[in-house]
């Protein structure tokens, strides 16, 4: 059915489509669907204490025989900077009033945790056929026990340059993570946010560049969007803001009305949210602080002082301080469960591809 | 041999690649090598004079019996700003002062004609097939009389809203132009660059919004990149900086080392250059006073103080002062002549499309 079997093979599975890692959102329902229709099924740890990492992998493998991608962040941990945190808390001071939040209350810690030994020895406990890393790679060490634990190892480059690195480090496969995907970009050998490479550029720069196979992500969301990265020589396709339409996504409404009412241009880089460039929605936090301020604190410490504003926002339909994470092609988004919306992302590129090459 | 032929049976031309109107480096030469293999020609008119685009287009229709796309701007012409044109003399005097340029000199008007009475009447004139905008569309009865002249109307959209914009105005077809392009964004219903969007993305959602065919373009280099577009729904191919790697491209040697020197990521947005953000290489000027520093004068007056600096500095071998438009997907270049570049484009198409759908 599919010409290029190198991520199939590789994986284990029968279509190549890859559900997107997004922490938050996806828990193991989501994952279940689409690893029942044949992609591959993703859980995001970052967001999850062990225990609930491994109580979501049980429900995962007690639904279906299937590999499973589990997904971590390999960021450096902050280092505390309470002069940085305290303007940051000051400049959103007019929001608390605004809110009527105390702006003497204790704010939540806004903790990711970074791939590190317990997180290795829970790799080693639960043995995930796929272990998928965001912003780089781990030490060397731990990557050689993730491998040693029977994992295939993939992370994100955004860049040719960090694709290179990436496969000299021994990663399975490469995600070439375009400029248009949403959420956190990937970028982990610094650049300029501005300098960043569209997918229909990225991908078979990285095809040519690397030997292992390529896994395309960044504006993908329909059939067409995967006929268009398998023609520029990617053996399979990440999709994540499509999935964000499905009943199984953990969206808040805010965020599924923002996501349905925007246009392409809608979207921007920001470190507003969490102090890395994400891509999301604007609104009014990302318009007012500024899209790319370097005012908020180091990854991911931003979060913790816009989380009582979301809590008073959110509950009142505002997204005015919610992450609005969406990538590019939004319009094409479909309210389709996520099982059903895989069997229609595979029918339409296996129709694609008949189409354009009917001549 | 093409599927779909929209584009092919709109302009009468036997494959769906376009050659991108690239002021400057594209005279009658690239245009009829293109012409003759079966894509579309351009000429730029921006850049040159009313006699100078007789002459290129006379030479053309010498040449090559086939159709060919007439180029014109139609930004709105600057303001005369006499004290922001002072304020970035005095930012670019230390250049001047270091390569020993008379700032007391007076430096050459950078003229870009926008689309006029005379122009149109030029048009009247010369019958061409096609005629492309850049930056809109110029006012309604112009592009009426274009029309009457017999050629069909395109522009670039960098948006939904811009696509729209245009079909809902005339046009017979529209380029969307993403993210990846080199040189100057057709955007003019106004937005931050920061907000553009990629050519995976865009394309798709250009198509569902209008009627009229899509010409992709942004980072389409090759085979793969065509291939894709034509997955993405787009009926044909703009390309630019796959052909500034050909002989026939008039590019400076310093545009031409930076080209084949360059990685993905080295592009950047930039007003520097002429007051309109353009696609180029970064180099010392951009990133000395910042690649959308809002400093250099409307577009095009920008570019005039910059002349003197090019003139010592070019001959020198430095391109520290030189516009070196290029999109992201510069690696794919290929040193061919334009007429075995457009063979070899067309010869890849067809093996990539045959290679995906053969399953």
């Amino acid at each position: 059915m599919w010409r290029d079997r190198r991520i199939l093979d590789l994986f284990g599975i029968e279509h190549p489509i890859l559900l997107a890692p997004m922490a938050g959102p996806v828990l193991s329902d989501m994952a279940i669907a689409v690893a029942t229709e044949g992609g591959l099924g993703a859980l995001p740890s970052a967001m999850l204490s062990p225990e609930q990492t491994r109580a979501e992998l049980d429900k995962f493998r007690a639904a279906v025989k299937a590999p499973v991608n589990l997904n971590f962040f390999c960021h450096t941990p902050p280092v505390p900077d309470e002069k940085r945190e305290a303007a940051w808390r000051a400049r959103l001071a007019p929001y608390y009033a605004e809110l009527g939040v105390d702006p003497a209350a204790p704010i939540p810690v806004s903790s990711r945790t970074p791939f590190d030994e317990g997180l290795c020895q829970l790799v080693e406990a639960l043995r995930p056929e796929i272990v998928s890393f965001h912003f780089g790679l781990p030490p060397e060490a731990l990557v050689a026990r993730v491998k040693a634990a029977g994992a295939k190892v993939i992370s994100s480059a955004t860049t040719v340059r960090e694709a290179i690195w990436l496969a000299e480090r021994g990663c399975d496969a490469i995600i070439s993570q375009g400029f248009e995907a949403g959420g956190h970009r990937g970028v982990f050998l610094g650049g300029d946010a501005a300098q960043q490479v569209g997918t229909m550029a990225l991908v078979p720069q990285v095809v040519d560049a690397v030997k292992v196979p390529v896994i395309a992500a960044g504006g993908i969301a329909d059939g067409r969007g995967i006929a268009a990265a398998l023609a520029l020589g990617a053996s399979a396709v990440q999709i994540g803001t499509a999935y964000l339409f499905c009943p199984e996504a953990k969206v808040n409404a805010p965020h599924r009305a923002a996501l349905k009412a925007s246009w392409d241009d809608d979207t921007v880089l920001t470190r507003v949210f969490t102090g890395r460039p994400a891509r999301g929605i604007a609104n009014r936090i990302v318009r007012e602080i500024g899209a790319m301020s370097e005012l908020p604190p180091q990854f991911p410490l931003a979060g913790g002082a816009l989380m009582p504003l979301r809590g008073k926002a959110e509950p009142a339909g505002s997204g005015d301080f919610t992450p609005l994470w969406s990538g590019q092609a939004m319009r094409l988004g479909r309210e389709l469960p996520a099982g059903e919306l895989t069997r229609t992302l595979v029918r339409e590129t296996q129709d694609r591809l008949r189409q354009i090459a009917d001549h």
